[in-house]
């Protein structure tokens, strides 16, 4: 039997996956460089996402607040690092109005240029330390714990839509504290929060540990990551949390007097998950027919479907349908209302079952006359092969399907553990790990030393170091296996994206 | 008894909003030119008038999307009108990367100057026609009904938080039809949809009409609009829907084949509201003690005031608030879980009371160990004097809080409403026109041609017409008072923010 999409997982990941997010009408590239256009579906996804993460991230505390998109240039100039991390890919606005000039196209007007032009925000570090540093005079002003959602721009030479684009949206905690102590707290309460998120929401099992001193968060002190296993075995960081030390606060000015009359600078933090998330969802759960989501985060996680061929049969049908959609919406899963919808669009019923499996609802209901006769619908769902279906009554369905939509949500993450537990390994020399990355690959774990930091093998593998995982690790003493020097820290590599 | 706010709205208005906005922690300036920070308080509250406005525009069948925030330049060469009405306040990226130069300043690098620069965008109408170009080939893709949430960039010279800023959050909707009266139905409808959302959610009253020609959106055919008036009696237009005829449609070639299957352009419409809104509720409901919110959009709708001196009062008194809290949740107002927050933070009482005066929480109840001797609490309501309180059982509390909510909410329409009624004088004559607008001023209705457009009297006297309402229209003819032309247009005129 041929599959929805082509080519599969197997004869193509990349292509497989580009076909997916055009399939699922997820989003497609735009005329603006490197930008996409989030479609009704993928923005209904990300909506439901971004109520899901924002939830937990007030329930931790943490209150939302808008900032300028625009930061001026000399913001910049404050930290060494960050500034050198961000530079090279940073968008400038700089020209204020348009006029039209001798051969009548339109031009930046040369007389509207700035003395002090606008960086278009890569990240809000800066802004929030300006603002922070107005804000807190005494211990008794901290912590301050905010947090804002919105587009940032890093002008990015090779984009795919969802995993790397110029322009994306994202939401940046920007934290400050009196003490070192209570903002690696912080640190760690989101990166755990952003790993409840990703196993409860969208059911991928991830690697949490800290990021090795190459692959910081340009400024940061250290740096929380989250690394999901896509199915082709690659890496995706999911979500990150830095402790940023008092660089930030140095660089914006946050100082505060203790509680001796002392002034010190706060200790800061930030944190951020992006619509990145929704490329991973994506690799982490579909398969060659399309898209597979989450039921927690499906816009519909049922459809129905309403079949009939004369003007009388529709009528009896649709009230059906509606009187099935009435019961479902009372009926509730994951503490919400079930999300329901009725395709009554003028189309062959096996177009629009089709289009249901390709954008990953998790249930599809038929319903004819034949079945109404019988008091029956007929149900399929997602994680089934696309042929196979179920005839119950109707009442049973009505029940049925909060615990089937809460079942297929325990097994795509049960999917997605076993998958990362199963090709993640352990490496004991240099000559395992190049055989590892040459044949199938996956998570390889490995004695580490600082030493190893641009051992020649990696970019020759195309691998990187992705975390020091917070779990597992000893005060053994080993040999680190690219630089043999003594060491007693694992580290996990991959390819990744 | 002075007040919390200074000056009162009586002896400036102008600078008693920007301190109401001040008091109540909403927004404040950002050192990005022309830019705000909006606060917790005032994001809260742009949040919960979000999601009210949000939920209606999906109830009339409209669905979000995110596009780009930059716009490709050229997209403004396409609409001529457009272009004009945008150009001298469009914002321009133009370089890609940053770099020091010989001095050790970091600048746009001129390398990665763009042979076309991109524009920040000052509204969408041209990226969306660009999209839907793609997606429209048959009359059977119509209606496309499209939102969006996002920001957008204009470069104002005189700016003023929430009412004009460089930078603005609002939402766009933008849609495609096959014909004219669909189009205009649409227009209509979300026209409606604002008003219902100004009602009910800000309890702000609205004269709705038309623009006239000279006040129209760059491009339309028609604008339709809400003026709603302020407690100055100034004019605010809180949000406009726009008939762009096929003007964008061939700006963007947005054709269609029709039943026919002969070749059409598209009838499209756009519809906004922004951030400003914000700033039109805070001058219609507040007083000389602060920041007064709708009920139904305050992010806390009761305070809780814990009163305690010895720690053993604390846990008593508090054990009291939290279960205050779990009965109030479990209550509803305006079909919703009622909002409820403690303030237990180590502040005076009356300090924290005028707190909450300020930031327009619309209860506020103190609970201390004398209250809870007697089962009681004490009750005061934002819509009555500072010191009146009430004492009342905690069941009865309980109970009284959702109605008094919705109350407080009804008021403040009636008020509003009222306001509007008193303060809107049919004119006969020009110089009552002006000796209207010398002395006290509002709304004038007066009977006007398009011949009375740039009349001297109305820069003279800082008047435009706000709207043709679409109310009380008929068809005999009467006199321009401005051009003596004959005309039976009514149209509304007003000074303005």
């Amino acid at each position: 039997m041929s599959n929805a999409i082509s080519p599969t997982r197997q004869e193509n990941y990349p292509e497989w996956y580009q076909e997916v997010v055009k399939a699922a009408e997820l989003a497609e590239h735009s005329p603006t460089r490197g930008s996409m256009v989030i479609k009704p579906w993928g923005y209904a996804l990300w909506e439901l996402m971004q109520k899901g993460l924002d939830g937990l991230i007030k329930e931790t505390g943490h209150e939302n607040v808008a900032m300028p998109t625009l930061l001026p240039l000399e913001f910049f100039e404050k930290e060494a690092e960050h500034v050198e991390g961000f530079a090279k890919e940073t968008m400038v606005m700089t020209h204020y109005r348009l006029k039209l000039d001798d051969k009548g196209a339109l031009i930046p007007d040369p007389e509207s240029a700035l003395e002090k032009p606008y960086v278009l925000r890569p990240t809000s570090e800066l802004m929030f330390g300006h603002m922070y540093s107005k804000w807190v005079q005494s211990y008794r002003d901290l912590p301050i714990l905010l947090n804002q959602w919105g587009s940032v721009f890093r002008w990015e030479m090779r984009t795919r839509l969802f995993l790397r684009t110029a322009e994306f949206i994202w939401q940046e905690g920007h934290t400050a504290h009196a003490t070192e102590q209570e903002a690696c707290d912080e640190t760690s309460l989101m990166h755990q929060t952003y790993n409840t998120f990703l196993r409860d929401f969208l059911a991928v099992a991830s690697i949490p540990g800290y990021k090795t001193p190459d692959e910081l968060f340009p400024g940061a002190i250290h740096t929380l990551t989250l690394e999901s296993m896509m199915q082709d075995k690659k890496a995706l960081q999911a979500a990150t949390s830095h402790y940023l030390g008092q660089n930030f606060a140095k660089a914006s000015d946050i100082q505060f007097l203790d509680q001796n009359g002392d002034r010190q600078y706060a200790h800061t933090t930030s944190w951020g998950a992006s619509t990145r998330m929704v490329g991973g969802l994506i690799m982490s759960h579909s398969d060659d027919d399309g898209l597979v989501l989450p039921p927690r985060v499906a816009p519909s996680q049922v459809v129905i479907l309403p079949i009939y061929r004369k003007d009388e049969e529709r009528e009896q049908v649709l009230a059906a349908a509606n009187d099935l959609v009435k019961q479902l919406k009372a009926s509730n899963a994951f503490g919400e209302s079930v999300r329901v919808k009725i395709d009554d669009r003028d189309l062959r019923g096996g177009e629009k079952s089709w289009q249901a499996i390709k954008k990953g609802v998790p249930v599809r209901i038929e319903i004819g006359p034949r079945d109404l006769a019988k008091n029956q619908v007929c149900l399929a769902r997602r994680d089934k092969g696309p042929k196979e279906k179920e005839f119950l009554a109707i009442d049973a369905a009505v029940t049925a399907i909060p615990a089937i939509l809460e079942e297929m949500q325990a097994n795509l993450l049960a999917a997605s553990e076993a998958r990362l537990e199963a090709n993640t390994q352990f490496i004991e020399d240099l000559d395992s790990f190049k055989a590892f990355f040459e044949n199938d690959g996956g998570f390889a774990v490995a004695y580490w030393s600082e030493a190893a930091i641009d051992h020649p093998i990696l970019s020759e593998l195309k691998v990187t170091p992705r975390c020091i995982p917070l779990e597992g690790q000893t005060e053994e003493e080993h040999t680190c296996i690219f630089s043999g020097e003594k060491t007693s820290t694992k580290v996990v590599f991959a390819k990744s994206y």
